[in-house]
């Protein structure tokens, strides 16, 4: 396949602003050569002397390979230091420290850049060649520019039903008009989709080619989807004509299956597995990413390095087709230029470190973390939720349980409410009763259309040994509100 | 002055994206109010655990206050050494490391942000109280910001004749169309912006309400607008209700008036003066911003840390009038939301250490350090170059000499010329002789209207010892290009 292709299948998907990107008037004269046999003199970068950068050395402590398990006071057994120093020829793995200080590096600095890519192949094995990674400052604003680049103010947005907050957010001012796709515990339902896509009615303005997912560990309600789905949602895309746009902060964050025992003692040992049993193990328990699927260039896939290494580290990526991560490129180019590359060095410093392997490592690590706390929440809310009011899935992947009210169970003087004022009204009494998961209807483009009731739970950060009583003031403030009958008190208790 | 009064004067600024921005959903629920008497079990937020945070401490070397002259090698006689643990409860001078590395600081860490505010109000006195800051991951995307926050598809916007080309890049695919000011060698014209403002033809469109400027060692023009001009300016602004956006990255990099020597010993004793000497001397030497001038809050000014520690750091601020900051703070949470925390705790454990005043040192010895450059520059060129064909003014602020070709003087086939093709066939014959600065047309938002011969020279980067070869060679290829009579041979040489 030819880089040009992406041109003539994907052009018509720009917006108009992305359309309009130029490259830079400095790459006009790069076309211009230089006579080779004498040496320039440039004055040409507007840029500051190094000698004059204040940042002589910075150093990185992270934990070292094999040592990924916290000891008391979350400190680790063993760790390792990294520097880099300006004005040093030879810095650590030949980063150019310098280099990672100045202008110029819109793409990001390489090391980390062929870092990454080495991952994403690894990781997904994308099936087209002329695939592409652009770094970003995180998630947050991969997704902005994926919406810069597609959407023109009033275009439709698929969306799942109950989706991450900042992307409505972002997309509101864009002039989004969304499109909800049903889900169940397990995600977005191609049906749904197929639903909407086949009866779209063009008077309502053009057929959705935009469709914004959280595939794995979905922000809100936790729900992964199967490969089956992915399968068929992929085939929908190819035959609507549907950009994907696959944001997949938690997509490392994948879990066994809840089997009712609060640890799993046997992934304590995984660190010390074998390099190449990790690579194969690791990636084929992954559920396989969109990307992995699209053969095409359809597929615009946002990582980050927030929930893998540290929010603070403001660092992700997106993967796609190369007329895509061009143009978000030129975008980049004049908003955030590169990441800071105080930020990529300082990963740069603990990925070259681990490896490729012992990223993997870390992440299988951070997998059995957050396995751990959610066995924890779930071993609570199936102690302590009235079965008959609440249900919830035992989530595979991220860092939520979703837990729905059954409301419609129940009598109470709701003649005059809206779903999402019980809501409110819930969310208040829990507060009063101490305990604060977060309502359905945040996650919802259109609150007023709720129809069901949910909370969100987090299990990634609250402290464990709370997470009883946080159930237990849960189900208490549940029993209030819904007055429980004597049967129902029974079941509870 | 009540905060609100800038609702009622600015509203109206606001571009379509910016009215619709909403707050996130997430402060709906801060109207809800806890139960004080109850220890609250929050499930609430969706972050990692930071005993998973890998970086674990964050050690950064920087030169010691009082030996900021390098020596040999770039190396600093005295260094500085700052580190930040993870789990430790006293990390120096108590900034919350952890905190740092976390989500939920789209402002930016308090400490820095803190910082910043009281290095603005020593710099520049802003003359209303409610103004406010946000960081940013540099100017560049500072001005994105204020771009998005005020700018409605196909509006004007005033821009210097020259100017920074990614600002142009940026404004473009917005559709701005671009309303040049002329120049001199101090800077735009308050005449010409008067005459635009005055005599602007309602048929085609409304007038322009943006001006976007670079007041301070302009880029390209190495200008610098006096005090009389930007008080005229700041007047036409108040008249014609225009928001002015200064871009100063190069505002600290201000030096004295060329006195014809080469290095400015003086300087050189300047880090051992008393700090109250310094607040005071630096600063009353700086021409005032726009900024100090605005009564209104009708200045959105883009600070960045690129010329005054690195680049790579990717850390600036805006500061403006707290209804702007408002909506900038809302549009970057959902795009960068903050800029990196491992940058701004590196930035902000080099300025804790130095406090204001050091900083102000620091400042005063890059003054020094481009001064140097400047000088050599200058001395260069005033032995080289031909003044009946190359005209410059001495910059008294940045990176850039500006130097004018008086084409007009010289006779050469140039009928079916452009100006920007006889602009860039020298350049090609420039390149050939082994000497490379920026044409003029680059800095041009419509380069086919160009009626002048420029080149930019940066005198940052380039090696100084190089600086007076480099000329020669511009000399050489410009008196191949036009052909001198003997006369002129003879004034060159």
């Amino acid at each position: 396949m030819s880089p040009s292709i992406f041109n003539d299948k994907f052009q018509h998907h720009l917006s108009r602003e992305a359309r309009a990107r130029g490259k830079g008037p400095f790459q006009m004269l790069d076309r211009i050569k230089c006579n080779t046999d004498i040496d320039l003199i440039s004055f040409s970068g507007g840029i500051p002397h190094p000698s004059k950068f204040a940042l002589r050395r910075l150093s990185v402590r992270f934990p070292e390979l094999g040592c990924f398990h916290e000891g008391a006071g979350n400190s680790y057994p063993k760790e390792a230091d990294v520097s880099y120093d300006l004005g040093r020829d030879e810095n650590e793995n030949g980063l150019d420290f310098e280099g990672a200080l100045q202008y110029g590096q819109c793409q990001g600095i390489p090391e980390l850049v062929n870092f990454i890519k080495e991952h994403v192949k690894l990781a997904h094995s994308p099936p087209y060649k002329e695939w592409e990674i652009k770094l970003t400052n995180g998630n947050t604003i991969g997704l902005e520019y994926c919406l810069r680049l597609l959407i023109n103010y009033g275009d439709p947005v698929l969306i799942e039903k109950y989706t991450y907050p900042a992307a409505i957010t972002a997309m509101s001012p864009l002039g989004v008009n969304f499109i909800s796709i049903d889900m169940d515990g397990e995600g977005m339902l191609p049906e749904s989709l197929q639903e909407i896509m086949e009866n779209w009615d063009p008077s309502k303005g053009s057929r959705p080619r935009i469709l914004y997912t959280i595939p794995t560990g979905q922000n809100p309600t936790g729900s992964t989807l199967s490969i089956d789905r992915r399968k068929k949602i992929m085939v929908l895309a190819q035959k609507y004509d549907i950009i994907i746009i696959e944001d997949e902060p938690y997509y490392f964050l994948q879990m066994d299956s809840y089997n009712g025992s609060t640890l799993e003692e046997g992934n304590q040992k995984q660190d010390s597995m074998q390099n190449s049993t990790v690579l194969s193990s690791f990636v084929k328990k992954l559920v396989p990413s969109f990307l992995k699927l699209d053969v095409e260039g359809r597929v615009l896939r946002i990582d980050s390095f927030s929930k893998l290494i540290a929010p603070g580290s403001r660092l992700g990526w997106i993967t796609g087709n190369q007329l895509f991560i061009d143009r978000i490129t030129r975008a980049a180019e004049v908003s955030t230029e590169s990441p800071s590359g105080i930020s990529q060095v300082t990963l740069f410093a603990i990925l070259n470190h681990w490896k490729q392997e012992g990223f993997f490592l870390w992440l299988q690590e951070l997998q059995r973390t957050y396995t751990i706390r959610r066995n924890a929440l779930l071993e609570s809310a199936n102690k302590h939720l009235p079965k008959s009011i609440c249900s919830y899935k035992a989530p595979k992947a991220g860092l939520f349980l979703w837990v729905e009210i059954n409301k419609d169970r129940y009598l109470f003087d709701s003649k005059n409410k809206s779903v999402s004022d019980i809501e409110l009204e819930i969310f208040e009494a829990l507060l009063q009763k101490g305990v604060k998961p977060i309502c359905g209807q945040l996650f919802m483009a259109y609150p007023d259309k709720n129809d069901q009731i949910f909370f969100r739970f987090a299990y990634s950060i609250a402290p464990v040994d709370k997470f009883e009583m946080g159930l237990q003031r849960f189900a208490s403030t549940l029993k209030d509100y819904f007055k429980f009958d004597e049967k129902e008190l029974q079941a509870i208790s």
